[in-house]
């Protein structure tokens, strides 16, 4: 994805201009289009999106996807309520979570429903909740990653309740007569429809064995290409053998399940980009590097430093040239830039290796000067949510949504220095 | 380090009750401790140490450096401006940033002090001061990483003036008649009292072209054990040589040059500890893995996910046992745990393998039952100030100052809700 396609330089500038660097720029037509072919996905008895909200939890966005008829995955407790704080109706969110603090209680009595991923879980709601319709989260035994390195599905993942103890779930639940009615096997499968038909017959396996269910969840993991040489996931090539399995579930039994599933990355990624200035431009002579310094960094983009990720980026030249009022830099000559962010730490560094966070891999860009922009794509999902926010006491990053008419709606205000430190109390009186 | 050697499970258990996990909890004797070791590295005309407050910023640690005589290293104009709204006199503020915003200006006339750390920041530092006495950051050309690595020194690293560049700097320095008292030099080098000895060897041969010079800082980059099996640097053995080479200096000069060192680690990492609590416990079968799930995660600490950093950790039994009322938990039993945060990331992993993010490494660990407490040690330095904050909506935590006296105070309180959210801002009308 272009970044200059989701913003465009004008409207980048004047974004510059107004409300400052670094911030987040989301599409709202491209978020349309994301929730529109997620809401596409094959299924034979019906279908629910729930946004897995972790992956961009701001308000607007959250209300511009419930006016599209999705649902909503929160990850904790704490999102379900940022959830409801936003509008959202609580029969629309659904809490799948590692940790389900003690206030679940207040939520499940609000309407909010939830999937048990562990016995504890399950033993807690039952517990408290006697009688209520739950869905139970199952690690069905196999994921998509290699042994020894963690997965979301198979022996070394930590996340849903393992396969070979559905029958003392099956117990815990019939002990405080809990109704199962979903069931959640997310394992992270990437692209390979392949893959994602042995997971749809693993998990109607499962759903066999009890009678009761009749929402299959799917989970999410649905990958995008935030570059040209990534592979994106296509809904439709995964989604069709599993509604090919259900409708034979269907056929076979005589239950005709509903599917869920819970996209993130797939809605939010390619929506948005980071809109940065370049601070600074170094070099270390001759036979050594060239440097792009942004005024952002791993304070607002993460993932390059904790996976290796690969975002595209793009040059805006500060005013734009004579010939072309409007385009991106389009230079003829090009130069391998290194391009790092504003943090004193080695490892902010935003042209790594794929896959490899602490590798230089320099980037053939336009010449570029101090002052200009720099868009970085692929960066709606797990970046405003998912960062080292405040490292260096840099403030978070405002948050924009940009509609189809081109308006720039500022949805977060950048953070001040007093935000940072309001929670701080000093014990000891001030120095001489 | 044993994190019940800085946090007395008793003290731990009364937290807990009180303020609740997870949160942070740092030593004052610690710090004082660690304050002491770095007032007395070796030096032969008088030391300054800096606090690269980076490490931990929190306001009530920055006043209890201050009040033990350490100065300040500013990452980031944000950074001074934290110091000074903490009580530090500008004047003990020194600025070393990859981004020197415009408010710098106001910062240097305020007092504040400033390295240049590229060409482009000592000619905006020129063009407003005129005149000013200032340092220089510069890059020697080697750093301690490997090629092709990022390092804080070395072609590959961002960081300084390239040393190829020091006439550039000169000029630009002579032609806004700023003067040049200050050479910082830090490569990040480890452990090794070599690899010092020969960077300040290297540092005093481009302060010898410059005759107004008469600082060298070296930076920081000293390395703590936090666990058994890591190599701490020993000052005194690292400080030596330096002083030696600082004292053949003086004699072939006549410039009895002043030392500045910069720890942020070295002050701070094994002063403190996070305090969790074990909320779940899963297994995945007679031949999986067995999880504890902690309240926390990379929402507190980023370190393991991002460097596959080794920290220790200890269980703290929910109620003491009847024949020993205080200790930690060391039941003769051992199980290999894997140890989890709490967030839907299967990246969120505290026991990986060093310097292997992804790699699953069991600890083995006294048996432990959910609701016990779990200490992480070595977490003083880069945890609160460098996290994956507000990640799944989990609010940022506490941190508490523990004295010599065991007074638990307060020193930041746990975020809620409505501070994470107070900046966003709703457009679209709240939906029907």
């Amino acid at each position: 994805m272009r970044p200059t396609s989701l913003l465009h330089p004008s409207l980048a500038r004047q974004i510059a201009a107004t409300i400052g660097t670094p911030a987040y720029v989301y599409s709202q037509p491209a978020l349309e289009q994301h929730a529109a072919a997620a809401l596409a996905f094959p299924n034979a008895f019906g279908i629910t999106v729930r946004f897995a909200m972790k992956a961009l939890p701001n308000a607007a966005i959250l209300r511009l996807f419930h006016k599209l008829n999705l649902h909503f995955d929160a990850s904790s407790t704490h999102e379900a309520y940022r959830a409801i704080r936003a509008g959202i109706p609580s029969a629309k969110i659904s809490i799948s979570t590692q940790e389900l603090s003690p206030d679940f209680i207040e939520l499940l009595r609000m309407g909010v429903l939830v999937n048990a991923c562990s016995l504890a879980q399950l033993a807690a709601i039952g517990q408290h909740f006697p009688g209520l319709q739950i869905g139970i989260r199952l690690n069905p035994g196999t994921g998509s990653g290699s042994t020894g390195k963690t997965n979301v599905g198979g022996p070394d993942a930590s996340f849903g309740i393992w396969h070979e103890y559905l029958d003392d779930a099956i117990a815990i639940a019939h002990h405080n007569h809990l109704q199962i009615i979903r069931l959640h096997t997310h394992i992270g499968s990437g692209s390979d429809p392949l893959v994602w038909q042995h997971a749809a017959l693993q998990s109607l396996a499962l759903v066999r064995r009890i009678p009761t269910i009749h929402t299959l969840n799917l989970g999410g993991g649905y990958k995008v290409a935030r570059t040209e040489s990534e592979h994106a996931t296509d809904l439709q090539n995964v989604g069709t053998p599993i509604k090919t399995a259900i409708q034979d579930f269907a056929a076979q039994t005589n239950r005709q399940l509903h599917l869920e599933i819970e996209p993130g990355t797939f809605l939010t990624a390619n929506s948005g980009v980071i809109l940065t200035r370049i601070q600074d431009i170094t070099d270390t002579g001759t036979h050594g590097r060239r440097f792009l310094k942004l005024d952002s960094g791993m304070t607002e983009l993460l993932r390059p430093p904790l996976y290796g990720a690969q975002h595209p980026v793009e040059i805006v030249p500060a005013t734009p040239s004579p010939t072309d009022t409007s385009a991106a830099s389009t230079s003829c000559t090009r130069h391998p830039y290194i391009i790092v962010g504003h943090c004193c730490e080695s490892g902010d560094l935003l042209t790594c290796a794929p896959g490899e966070p602490d590798t230089l891999a320099p980037r053939e860009l336009p010449i570029a000067h101090i002052g200009d922009l720099c868009l970085i794509g692929g960066a709606g999902a797990y970046c405003s949510s998912m960062s080292a926010k405040n490292y260096n006491s840099f403030p978070e990053a405002p948050e924009i949504l940009v509609t189809a008419d081109n308006s720039a709606l500022l949805i977060r205000r950048r953070q001040t220095l007093d935000q940072i430190v309001e929670n701080e109390i000093l014990p000891n009186p001030p120095p001489a």
